[in-house]
């Protein structure tokens, strides 16, 4: 269980590492958008391993087949089945991990829960599995641009120390795009490419923090008390792998203000009552208001390192384990497309929520 | 919608800030569990407003009713409807509010989503509706004690810039409640103390941070790849008003080292298999490590303050609103209960998810 | 668990027979409908004991109190809170239910299966418990009236070998409400208020047939291919006491016809696609048609009699139980309301689906 | 939306008629089940088209693929993705129904719910998309047998008026697979194919009714008030396509009889408490009793027939459409282990809701 995210603007993931291949089927797309295979391809492509010299040089060509759900070229309301197969396995790489567990990975609590799993390149526990919430996210991002011009753009803010400028423009895609770290300031990306490259000459690895900013949010969205918008935000991030920590507007260093320094008051501005701050990031109460979403989430420095690490076997022995090969020395920026995937993902589900709830009927 | 909670252990909480009262409906709690209505108003009464001089002072008895699903002092596993009624109302309080938005609350959006909100104390958007989560996560609580010795203890880490020194061991239930800002540590909680009596006085507000510790958890609970068990926590948290960060572990600290230095290696201790260090956080790939479960919450300063700040009116004027009568300096003393309460409903519900697909059936 | 019904017009009910109350939250109510107290009661007094001769003579009065969201006489969009309290309380009269499991009823299941349970009145598992359904049920009824225009008639279509005359034209509220029976053709229920009468001498009780009807439905509810409109009515009338059967349009019967017989050819008429006939009920592959919906509810004969009845203690004694005092010896005149609550909340849940997934968006 | 089935057993299906596959997701299953692919073909086999000369000789070999979630031959508690290709598209076929909607097919509706659709075999409302819950039924089943020895046995009851002897003993799989009927009474299984095939001459189609029995279940699985069993079994039938009406123990016919006749008395019996009688059919108050679970599925004389029809263009004129080439003139042998399938996957996710309720916790 747990591989089903959403509540109207469903999906369910599947796949694992090695083996047939992952892939996602959306449940409650809308009927009668536009969408060609490129258009999800072009999201997966940015996720994916080996596009640059900074990731991971896994080979994975990651080509997605859509199954189901569209015809002639529009969706039809009903499951989109989406899949990329598996093509770079190496099983005999992993021998190791069958029988000792990786520090700070899986694999021991998956051992423990299930009694079972599949050790081959982590198997569920892979950061693989984003595939299937790039591939729904695609989705999720085009209906947000096709009804209601809504953009979505996430980018690499911090490296270990090395941060951005604060409050620089919204991002354009363009920018983001425009180095392998996908961090919008060239000089700051410069400096931070610099740093993974020589963590990575080390065998080590680094973290850090991705932001993301979604302007064209229409006033409204998200269902207090509970399903809040900056909750059901917060659990989308948490529920990605290496993620350690999530913050909306303000966040952590807010606390930090009085409530006189904090408070962001009404104004008028363009004809509609907007804040004149936005320490809020974008949200009241849980519901959007109209104002810019910020939010940014802390992703751990990767768990594999090419070093020596002191561990148990299952059998309960103490033991060591190195990896080897091919390792990611910062998942940062090949997580820029998968931050953007799942706020998508949350924003087309509340949305829908929204409406049904204040869009249904009318009662005048 | 989103005033139900959990997926096995469900709750209902409903309830405005004036009108009937507050109250919860708890679906799915396990029968033949002893419970009697002291256990949740010992609980309610460390969230209730005037428990000391650095509270709000609003009078609030809160006496809990028990109206279902106990019987003979033992549950039934059916449904458990708790109520307390609303006493100190004063809506003339309120006239203002009605018609002018309160910079950083729920008003704005509330009155933009639904077209149409109760304005007196906040309506359903005041921190008042807590007190069904608090009664809920009081039968949570009990849960984790008698069948797992399971122990939460939240307590307040930092206001504004006055933190508690790190690392310090489980805090029991004496330190947290033996001073008014729920600080374990004493001299760090006369700090915080003098802090927010100079706030109050100045008729404005500050934030902070609550810590929350589990001790006691099996391995196994959590369930990957979306309801890993900090994505849970992380909405639980970003669920309660006020919030603007969570993290887990070594959170947004934890990305400033390598890879190298933030692992946690296994060793052998006490006879299992443990991580020397925690940065997890007691977590592995979003399932509960058998280590101590540590996160922290950010809590913005109180939006309501005794200053006049700009707003703009329901009809779209530019004005001003001043706060008056009695307000709350810092939620963070009583945001503790409030923190362990949604901690207990996530750890029941994935306690309850686990063992449903790795208990149920026997496959040897 | 189980007690929560509907997905975005959700309810949570709970209550015993006997203890504090009965009650229910609606969670998910569309802001801005007009509601008053008295349009709940007026549902809750067709479903009250002791309304007739033929009924049950439980003295309930079953006064509705609506605790929240609810301003000003109009709802806010967040939770309904709603209760009724029991008075008519004698709990001595269930000694004898303590021990010894009464035959047909739920007081065997539940002692096995929660360990722990409320005899008095049969506890959670009494008709009590659909007070809240009906409350529910009444707001959900009036949406549909305000919004749509949407009629909902139940009435008894068949008491034990009494049936109605087929294919009559759709009842009005005041022929059904026309005689005690709820039973639209005064002749007919003239012969089952007369048998009725005469098993309630006997001691004994007997079932039928509830039918139900819907008019004025647009095109389109119903999700298929799990959420067919008819597979959550079938849900929703065998989530009933007493229930044992389902059938929507042709029914059983239909499978006697060819399918040349059977199917319902489309014409134009009315300036609409419309069915010539109507033996699918109103629904196409899961979805409404536009036309009546129909469908009907087989309620067994009441489980309590005043016969002595063989059975066994809960400690495995074979021995002997008699119903005494009040009984209901026919159950279907009060499920008629019953029947079409639970229709009013299938029917506004799906239409806020189909809202949510084919009007939020649009691709033009 | 609606094509996902269950709360923790859960069930996302996917494919249309004609284009990519059809296919499943499993979320949810225990892990350490052994399971090899031939598992689910040999249920697969048994809803394929052509098998005998009774129902459509539409050529589809439906081999199954499992993608993930099994490793080593045992199932590892991740989400196990099954995929059949279509291979026998003729979507040339099907040019008359993208305009004219078949009578009492679902293209009406689709086309006003969704405004777009695939025309192609009727697209996701054929019948062809209960591959995916066979082949996921295939799984429940086996776990059922696994860990429970309970045995589920559907067969064909009545085609059109030609039915069984009622009340015949537990009917085994060689008996229901011993004709391509499926009715385990070779004497009324002749006689039913007789009348089958006398109605394919004809170019007309029948229906019937279709009987599951389930044995070995202990007391305790269902969740009242609103996920009783009966209540997911009838929504689990009625989500089928062509079924009209769902009854379980004594159903529409034990409405004739007095509650004195009807109630089923308690006895001591192989040294468990047990009913004399089982009208209930295997549920009290909504709770597997122990007894076998007895209920009859109504299905409608397939809508396809080789006979002109009246109807209307998707433009609003009226016309006619005749069905050509293949049909299956009654669905009823197909529909036994669909029935099947469906029954298993509402018995292992009521297992595992029972077990995670009152099988977690220990209050003693």
């Amino acid at each position: 269980m747990g591989n089903i995210f959403g509540t109207l603007f469903r999906i369910t993931t599947w796949g694992e590492s090695h083996g047939g291949g992952v892939g996602v089927v959306v449940d409650g797309c809308p009927p009668g958008l536009p969408l060609a295979p490129e258009e999800i391809q072009v999201e997966l492509d940015r996720r994916r391993p080996g596009q640059s010299s900074i990731v991971t040089q896994r080979k994975e060509s990651d080509v997605v087949t859509i199954y189901s759900g569209v015809y002639r070229g529009k969706t039809t309301g009903t499951p989109i089945s989406m899949m990329t197969p598996n093509v770079d396995q190496r099983p005999e790489a992993y021998d190791e991990m069958r029988t000792r567990f990786r520090p700070s990975h899986a694999d021991f609590t998956y051992q423990r829960k299930f009694g079972w799993r599949n050790p081959e390149g982590g198997g569920r526990s892979s950061a693989r599995e984003t595939v299937g919430r790039v591939a729904a996210g695609a989705i999720a991002r085009k209906i947000l641009q096709a009804a209601g011009g809504v953009e979505i753009s996430a980018f690499v803010q911090r490296i270990q120390d090395i941060a951005m400028p604060d409050n620089q423009g919204f991002p354009s895609r363009e920018e983001v795009e425009g180095n392998p770290v996908r961090c919008p300031d060239a000089e700051t990306a410069a400096r931070m490419e610099e740093r993974i490259r020589r963590i990575r000459k080390e065998g080590d690895s680094v973290g850090g923090v991705v932001e993301c900013r979604v302007r064209g949010l229409p006033v409204g969205l998200g269902a207090p008390v509970f399903d809040r918008l900056e909750a059901d935000l917060a659990k989308a991030m948490l529920s990605l792998p290496a993620t350690k920590g999530f913050e909306i507007g303000s966040g952590f260093g807010g606390t930090l203000l009085k409530g006189s320094e904090h408070n962001d008051p009404f104004e008028r501005r363009e004809g509609r009552t907007r804040t004149v701050g936005n320490r809020a990031g974008g949200v009241l109460g849980g519901i959007s208001s109209g104002e810019e979403l910020r939010f940014r989430t802390a992703f751990k420095p990767t768990a594999t390192i090419l070093k020596t690490q002191k561990t148990v076997s299952e059998s309960g022995e103490e033991t060591e384990i190195r990896g080897k090969g091919r390792h990611d020395p910062c998942v940062l920026p090949r997580a820029v497309p998968i931050v953007e995937a799942m706020t998508a993902l949350v924003l087309v589900d509340h949305w829908m929520l929204h409406h049904a709830q204040c869009g249904t009927f009318s009662f005048e």
